[in-house]
């Protein structure tokens, strides 16, 4: 215990190494909504949540991409790390996934479970966009703020379906 | 495997039993973060933040006692449920502030863990109250409206914290 604690102390960690940490757990996270897209694309009964599924299934993919740009910046390898949040929030979807399976409220439980994602993820790249900012990254500031937008923008796009069509229907 | 799927079509879940099923799952995460906040609150180096973190630590015990009411709204006991989403954000916190403590960068690690803890519970409230909305249960959009607005103006609080002094003694 004292051996660590003199190791932490004798390299102090900083915001760069921070930022390092939440970059690996961002892109941890965006491979894990990689696996879950098609899933829930497939599951949803209405159209328009599965055309939304399908568009940020190809806008996720560009995610990918621009984190292992922000990696190239940094220059570190573009390596991920079990992010516990991305897990527990994609294993709540798959719950309601199953226990709705055959209910017409199926779409809203998707939607819901979508939103969480969008929310961990704005939340995520809000704090990356906020650090890279002052670490003088402004290369990576810009990559990150593209993302940031996306996501907000498809956070925005479920709301509208969650307030419209979809779950009217399993309300009725 | 029939037996499962024949049960569940004799008793189609509707979009109230989905409500029900979240007011749950974001009980007990409050309950949680209940938990969590005055060791954030302890751990923070800065004053400012570790009064945000005591002033939402009172507000959240509002938020419980308003989740209980909307239970007996809709003629339910208040009772929680393993919401696995909040583990993983409130155990990736936790190594964060192992991780970081000794770090001028702690702080900035904090803010983020409890920025993520608000866009979870953003998008809970937020679908919460939509779907109080389309199952005509006005009394409960009141008192869910009224937490969303409050999880907001925390989050925001945060993310002026994050911009301004918090991060930059970290960066410098």
């Amino acid at each position: 215990m004292a051996t660590k604690r003199k190791s932490t102390a004798t390299k102090q960690k900083t915001l760069k190494d921070l930022f390092h940490e939440t970059l690996k757990d961002i892109y941890f996270a965006e491979k894990q909504i990689l696996k879950a897209l098609p899933k829930m694309a497939k599951e949803a009964n209405s159209e328009d949540l599965r055309k939304a599924f399908e568009t940020h299934f190809e806008e996720t993919g560009t995610h990918v991409e621009r984190l292992e740009k922000v990696f190239e910046l940094i220059d570190e390898p573009a390596r991920g790390k079990t992010c516990d949040a991305i897990l527990g929030i994609v294993e709540e979807g798959k719950e309601v996934m199953e226990e709705f399976e055959d209910s017409l409220a199926l779409d809203s439980g998707l939607l819901a479970a979508a939103q969480a994602v969008e929310h961990y993820e704005i939340s995520r790249y809000g704090t990356l966009r906020t650090w890279a900012t002052q670490l003088g990254l402004s290369d990576a500031v810009g990559l990150l703020e593209e993302t940031l937008e996306e996501e907000k923008k498809t956070d925005k796009l479920l709301t509208e379906l969650a307030q419209t069509s979809v779950n009217q229907e399993a309300a009725s």
